[in-house]
């Protein structure tokens, strides 16, 4: 089934905001077996909305508005909706009821015609309530066709497209059960991936697709099973299910060095996690990341547990003062070399009483690069005091893009020595 | 004059890349005085292209088109253009010689028919050279209205826009002078902000408008001015620029604890030049933000000249170990409280060997808070070692914008420590 998306508000067409939302439901449709023909903004309006409206329903069976809804606004996409279906407006008692207790729970009085304004709906919409705002959703049906609209908040949006849309459009439109399985990976790019796995992806059975979803040093492997007869029986789905997970198993050991999660894991919960688990306490020495290590480490709640603290030393003084790195080692080798990174990392297991660390040093650019070291480069060391490893990494020339990678593979490169030591 | 965006791919309509370049060239388009009236996507087909292209046509006098113009790709869109425009294709030399200059620059062989294809062109379209990438942008005119015809990659488009596209609109369609002046703010809601110069916004003459664009922490405001009569003449847009001037500073005057740049200023940049001018070394002690101030400083390129490191302390242990903090200010006060953030900035002194220090320590949570301190109570202080100034703020629940407000309000704390030491 075919489905079109409409966004509503001035905000976007004066570039005000990026439209995120609409990247959001294009995958989450897509996901539930739903193809997204096309998108667009229109303005604050009625004649714009209604124009929008109808070139949607003359391409889609599904149309799904966002925006438009908000408490402080001139709300002309509800009425405007009204007036489009031909329906009174009537009021919600379970939506009004909805607002006058979420004000009761804040202890604010409910402004005057908040609850009227956002509880009052076109008597011919299914109301869908909205458990995280004040602005309920609605779906119209008219001649076969679905008309959805939403709040543009995006969590709020979010929400019902998880609890109310994806459901409901999965029921109207019965179609054959879809299953998807996600593996994160990181550390090797999207065709060196290819290239390790090309057996399994040329054996794999045509109503299984796999999907490469690279971001900047990792790439998700999305495995997209779509039942392959037209009969569906009652365990369909859990017989799919079944057959996506040993697909899965088969995938993550073909690539055991750079599988680190799924679904939605990052480096750094799982990271985390795994230092739970074992116990240790771990501290990092940054120079060139800056502290963007650290601040990966602490994104996480109850971080402290684990994760005592950091030391960022970017001058020579303080890689020497902090962490106890030789004069003569910095004279003789630089401070983007292997011999200084395995000296902070040792220094950080001191200076900070960790059980493991992490040392990165290297030139993020864009000035500072040398003939044999050019801006990119990048030295990293792990060691629990008595073991350690080291890598190099020559990245390119952007500085952020320079402190974004060393941070995950650095992160990375822990993960990988906490899984052999 | 109105427009019209229309964006090409299908990554866009499966939601695998989120459209940050039709916000863009909204805001560019807005300031030089277009109105964009609505914008839409469509997929990689013929078909979709032309609907779209003729909606768009139907409602706006300008039209831009970006994507589906890569070389690795099937070059769908060049191919449409020309047979709706009832084109045929020709050999641009100017671009066939730069491609193959590039790759000689870069020391790789021309891949075969890349040239070819990329400098292949509608001869009906004005060709617009494409000096950061391979794919040139096309203008076409047809019955009074302008289509462009953009790549989509970002700073391939955003060169096209500034250099080719903005100059040849404004003189295609001429109109009165626009000037825009922006001032950065930080620290003060767009709500107060609005109060505080209600009395100047009031006093503005019709032809200059006031704009508050708010972000986390910050707010920056806009002047714009259309130049006021009919008549043009040649310097209409100096007088109208210095008008702006004027109130730009009248407006700065205004708020002097809040505004701390102009235009694309940021605030680390901003007090990495007061430093280097001051010929000061800063440091920052960091609990609850885990060393996101020290990411925010490092990101600058240079920053080592005046930001030799950082401790991050999210435990008693470093707090005291690394800055000195007293066992008895900790069990007595707390680790979030006025008495230790002021023994940390004191410690950073003397451990990190700057100048001035910022230490912070709060509960970003999302669990964590107190009775007496809520989850988002954050204290902070500055120091040169002589003097030492404080701030508490009470942010809300959510970690990530815990941290960064703490962040950003830390940095303006420094900075307005700064301009008073």
């Amino acid at each position: 089934m075919n489905a079109y998306l409409l966004t509503i508000g001035d905000e976007i067409l004066i570039g005000q905001i990026i439209d995120t939302n609409s990247a959001w439901m294009s995958r989450q449709l897509n996901l539930a077996g739903f193809t997204v023909i096309g998108k667009s903004s229109v303005g604050d309006t009625a004649a714009a909305i209604i124009d929008g409206l109808k070139q949607a329903m003359s391409q889609a069976d599904i149309v799904i508005l966002t925006g438009g809804l908000g408490p402080t606004k001139d709300d002309i996409t509800k009425k405007t909706l009204a007036e489009f279906f031909g329906s009174d407006m009537a009021m919600h008692q379970e939506t009004f009821d909805r607002i006058a207790a979420y004000f009761e729970k804040i202890k604010k009085p409910l402004p005057p015609t908040l609850g009227e304004h956002q509880a009052s709906i076109p008597v011919k919409a299914d109301v869908l309530l909205n458990k995280v705002g004040t602005a309920p959703g609605m779906w119209f049906e008219e001649k076969g066709k679905v008309v959805v609209s939403l709040p543009g908040v995006p969590f709020e949006m979010e929400y019902l497209m998880s609890a109310e849309v994806i459901p409901r459009l999965k029921k109207r439109f019965p179609g054959r059960p879809i299953v998807h399985r996600t593996l994160q990976t990181v550390g090797e790019g999207e065709s060196n991936i290819a290239k390790r796995i090309e057996n399994f992806e040329n054996a794999l059975p045509s109503h299984i697709k796999l999907a490469y979803l690279p971001s900047l040093g990792q790439v998700r492997l999305r495995l997209t099973g779509i039942w392959p007869n037209e009969e569906v029986q009652v365990d369909s789905e859990a017989i799919l299910q079944k057959e996506l997970d040993t697909k899965m198993e088969e995938l993550a050991a073909l690539l055991p060095d750079i599988v680190f999660g799924k679904e939605d894991d990052s480096l750094q919960r799982v990271l985390g996690n795994i230092l739970l688990e074992k116990g240790f306490q771990f501290g990092t020495a940054e120079s060139c990341t800056g502290g963007y290590v650290a601040h990966l480490m602490t994104s996480i709640p109850g971080a402290s547990a684990y994760y005592p603290g950091s030391v960022v030393t970017y001058s020579y003084e303080l890689k020497t003062k902090l962490l106890g790195v030789k004069s003569e080692t910095l004279q003789e080798f630089g401070a983007v070399s292997e011999e200084t990174v395995v000296e902070m990392a040792q220094g950080a297991i001191n200076t900070l009483g960790v059980d493991i660390s992490l040392a990165i040093s290297g030139i993020a650019g864009p000035d500072g690069g040398l003939p044999d070291k050019p801006v990119g480069t990048v030295w990293m060391a792990v060691s629990n005091g008595k073991q350690t490893i080291t890598a190099l990494h020559v990245f390119g020339r952007d500085r952020s893009k320079n402190i974004q990678l060393s941070g995950i593979y650095g992160l990375n490169l822990v993960r990988k020595f906490l899984l052999e030591h």
